[in-house]
C-alpha cells in the first residue's frame, strides 16, 4: 500500500514517510490531529501536519528536555510543563522519585485523549498521582503564578499556530516570575538550519536573554526533525548547565536512558561556529 | 519547473530536493555522477544517486573529517586521503602551513574532472603543489604503502558499489601499516540510526578495533545525510582525540571554520548510549 | 496536511492524490481495502492499494459497463454481475425495469460492507429486491450455471490477486456455458498503453474469442486509471454491439446519464489503430 | 538513480515520470524549456514545467490534429500552423502531397532549434521545402492575413504564458479573416476533466462558435495529459467534420497511422454528456 506522509521542511524540501496505517485523524478545536502507523517508525503524531513525535526516536527529545536539567539540578520539586500532551516529558519526570508535584499545562485536551489511546508510550504515566493537568492556554496559566516553580519545561509546537504565543516576550517574562530564585527554564528551540526555523530560534533565544542572567542552547540528533538538528534552550537565575552539573549525584540514580549520559551532557552545550553565529547576530 | 530529486534513505523513508537545474549527469566507468542546483542547497553532487555533498552544507563534513585529527596532533606533515574526489577534504587540509604533502587516491577520475568544473568551492585547492592526485583503487593504493603517513583519512562513499572495499579488514589493516608509529586513521563512519547504515558503521568499528588500541566514534550534524546524525572514525597508534587535544595551539592557527571548535571537538565525542550500544554490539 | 495516495502505474510513473482523511483502513481475508476522502475525488475505494473508484468519476465505468449491453439489448431480464462488490454496476442495472433478477457474486463480504458504510453513492442499490448477493469465488459459481443468463458482467480487480481466476479459459468457458443463446458477456478489459496492462488485455481478448463468435472492445476516459485509456470487452452469441444498437428504444427509456450516450455507444468502438494491432497481435 | 519529473494536474493531483536523464534545460526569452530522456516514455518535452510532448505518445495528439480535417477536406493546400514548435504537427502535414504550402509561426526560435537538435523524431521534417517558419507571435501574424488559408491549426500551450493570446476573442475572429470560404480552424482544446482545463475548454469554444458557424469539439486519449482526456476543436465555414468525410479518399492515400482512422474520426465526435453539458453551459 502506498501512502505517504509528507512534510514540507522548506518549500524546496519534502520529507516523506511511508505509512502503514491511519490510526486516527481529526480535527480538535485547535488543530489537525494524526496518528500514523509507519513500519519504520512505529506510531507517529503529528499535529496540524507537523512531525511531533515518533515511538522510534521521542526518546532522544524527552532525555534531553528533562534530563538536562534535572542532572543540573537534581533537587527539583516542583515542575511545571508547558505543552507535552503526548506525555513523554512527564513520563520522564515521574521517573523522578525527588520530584513532588507537576503540573502539566496543555491548550488542546483532545492531544492528551487521542495519545492515551493511541500511543501508551509517551502518554502511559499522565494518570502518576504527582501530575495534574489543567487544560488551558499556557500563556493565561503562567501569568497567574509566582515563585511557584524550579522547573518549567516549554515543550511546545513550533511558533506557527496554537504554539504561537509561547515564543513572546510576555511569556518568557511570565515564566520569570513564576519561577522561584534557582529556577530553571528549557524549551524546545526550534532547529538552526533552514531559514524559517532558524529564525524562531533567535528570536526565542534574544526574548529569553532578556530575562534570565544564564541562557544557554544545547543540541540533539532528532532525525524525524527538520534538518534533524534539534536546539533546546536552557536558562536559568543561578544554575550553569556545565558547571553545576551533578555527575555523580545523577549517575547514582541509575536511570536506564537511551539517548542521554552525562558526557553527552556536557558534550550537548558545544555548538557549532554556524550556530553560535546565529544566535548572536542582530537578525530577527 | 517541478523535478525532484529524491533518496531512499530506506524503503519506507524519502528525502525529496527540488532540483532547479541539472549541471551535469553522466556515467563514469565506475558509477553515475549528477550534479543539481538548488535553491535550498546550492551545487550537489551525488554518485549513483546517493547523495555526496552540497554546497551549504559541505563544510559540516569537511570541518569535521580534518580539524578533528588535525587539532589532536598539529604535527601532522604527510597524509594520504582516500576517496575524497569532490575536494573538499584535500581544500580544509592545504589550510595547514606544516603540512607538507597530501596524496589523494580516488578512483574515479571523472569525479574529480566534474567537481573542479561545477563545484570549484570544493575543487579548488586541488592544485596546491603538495597535493598529488593518484588515479587508483585506494585498497591497492594503501597495500604498496607501509609507515608513510601520519594520517589517513577515509573520505569514501557508502560500502555499497565502489567504496566497498574501504570496509575490508584488509583495508583498515594496510592502513595501520603505511601509517607511523604515532599515525592516526579517521573514516566516515556510516549513521547509527536506520539499520542498513547501523550495520555498515558496526562492522566498520569491530575492524578498525582490532588493528588500533585507539579507536573512538565522533558526531556530527549534516542534514543532508540520511537521518543527518553522522559519524566518524578516530582510530590510532598513540593519540587519544580528548587528552592529546592541542587546544590552545590550535585556536592560535586563527583557522576561520563554521562548523568545528575546539568545544565542539570535545562534545562531538559524547554519543548517546544507543549508539554506544551498537557499536559495542556483536551483532554485524 | 500532506499525506498523499500514490499508485504506480508502472515502476517510473507515479499518479499521486493528496489525501484529506483515511475513512478506512483495513486488511479482509482476501486483500487490503482502504477508503480515503480526497478534495478532487471525493471518497475513493483502493484494494490492494490499486484504485477501484472515486465518486468524481465512478459513473464513468458504471455507465460504460452496463447501458453499452443493456442498450444492445434492452430485453435483458437475468443478469449475472461478477465482482462488482463497489455496487455501482448493480446501481445503474436496477435502473432498468425490465431487468427481473440480479445476481452478485463477490468474493470479499468485506467490500460490500465497507462500501455499503463509506460510498453509498455505490452501494445505495445492493438492497434491491432483484438482488442476490454470493460470497463466493466468481470462477466456482460460474462452473455451477448452465442457460441462466441474458447478461453477464464481469467488473472485476486487475488480473493480479484475487481477480485471477477471472481471466482464465476457463472461467470465459463457463460464462460461455452459463450465458442464453444470445447471451452477452461484458468484461472490465484493462488498459492498452502501459505494457503490463496490455498483456492482460490481449491475454483476455484471445481467450474470450476463442468462445464467443462476436468479440469486440470499446473504450472510455477514465482519468483515474492508469493512462486514462481503459477499455471493456463486449462478447456474444449473437448480438453486435453496433448493428443492433436499440437506439430510439433506449433513448426512449429516458435514463439520464452523466457519460453514457448512444451517440458514444457507438463511438466508443471505434479504437486507435495501435490497440487494435495489439488486440490481434499474436504476443502474449 | 531517483530524479522526478512532477506535474501538478491540479492542487491534489500529481503526476511523476522518472527521469533517467535531462538532456537540456534551459530559459528561452519566453518561457522554460527542458528535455528529458525517460525509460517508458523516452524523450520528453516540458515548457514552464507543464508536459509537452513524449515520445511514446505524442503520435496520438498530431495523428488527431491533423488528419481529422486533412480527411474531412483531402483538397486542403494552404495551411497555416500557429505554435507547434517541436515540428509534429508540420511532419503530419508533408505527408500529404498535395499541400503546397505550410506556414508555421513559433514565438519562441529556442523552441524549435532544441526539438531539432534533441527530438527529430517530431522536428524532422521542419526542413520540407514546403514550410516556412515565423519566428513571431502567432496573433500578431494572423492579424495581417486575409482570405490565405484553407487550414489553420492551432498548436498552441496551455492558455497560461505565452499561449495567453491564442484563446482570445481577437484571435479567434482574425483566424477566421486568414481563413478561405471554406477553411477550416482546428485547436487544442484543453480537457473536461478538472476544473481549470475545462474553464479554458469552455471559454474557448464559446468564443470560436461566435465566429464559425460549424463548431464540434471531438476527443482523444493522451495518457500524459492532466487526466487522459484531451480534446479538439473543429471550427469551420462549410465543411461538417462528420458528413463531409471523405473516408474512402483518405483511405486511397495509404497513409499509415498509429492512432487515427476513419472510424476513429467519426467516432472521436461522440462525446460524453457531461462534456455537452460543460461546452453548453454559461459559466465561464
Amino acid at each position: 500500500m502506498e501512502l505517504w506522509y509528507t512534510e514540507e521542511h522548506t518549500e524546496d524540501v519534502r520529507f516523506s514517510i511511508k505509512v502503514d496505517k491511519v490510526l486516527y485523524s481529526g480535527e480538535s478545536e485547535f488543530q489537525r490531529i494524526d496518528v500514523f502507523y509507519s513500519k519504520e517508525f512505529g506510531k507517529i503524531l503529528t499535529l496540524d501536519g507537523l512531525m511531533m513525535l515518533t515511538e522510534k526516536d521521542e526518546f532522544i527529545y524527552h532525555d534531553m528536555i528533562v534530563h538536562v536539567p534535572m542532572a543540573t539540578n537534581p533537587n527539583i520539586e516542583r515542575v511545571l510543563v508547558i505543552g507535552g500532551g503526548d506525555g513523554g516529558t512527564v513520563r520522564e519526570l515521574t521517573r523522578y522519585q525527588t520530584i513532588k508535584k507537576i503540573d502539566m499545562v496543555e491548550i488542546d485536551e483532545e492531544v492528551v485523549k487521542i495519545c492515551k489511546t493511541y500511543i501508551p508510550q509517551t502518554a502511559g504515566k499522565l494518570d502518576d498521582l504527582r501530575v495534574q493537568i489543567f487544560f488551558e492556554d499556557g500563556l493565561k496559566f503562567v501569568r497567574k503564578q509566582k515563585d511557584e516553580y524550579d522547573l518549567i519545561i516549554v515543550d511546545s509546537t513550533d511558533p506557527f499556530g496554537p504554539g504561537e504565543g509561547l515564543f513572546t516576550k510576555e511569556f518568557y517574562g511570565n515564566c520569570y516570575k513564576a519561577l522561584k530564585e534557582n529556577g530553571i527554564l528549557v524549551n524546545q528551540h526550534e532547529s538552526p538550519y533552514y531559514s524559517n526555523y532558524a529564525n524562531s530560534m533567535i528570536r526565542a533565544h534574544r526574548r529569553i536573554k532578556e530575562f534570565f542572567p544564564i541562557c544557554k542552547v544545547y543540541q540533539a540528533h532528532i532525525p524525524t526533525y527538520p534538518s534533524g538538528h534539534w536546539l533546546f534552550g536552557f536558562a536559568s537565575k543561578t544554575f550553569d548547565p556545565i558547571e553545576d552539573l551533578e555527575e555523580n549525584k545523577w549517575n547514582s540514580l541509575g536511570l536506564k536512558t537511551k539517548y542521554y549520559n552525562t558526557e553527552l551532557h556536557k558534550g550537548s552545550f558545544a555548538i557549532p561556529n554556524y550556530v553560535k553565529e546565529l544566535l548572536d547576530s542582530e537578525y530577527e
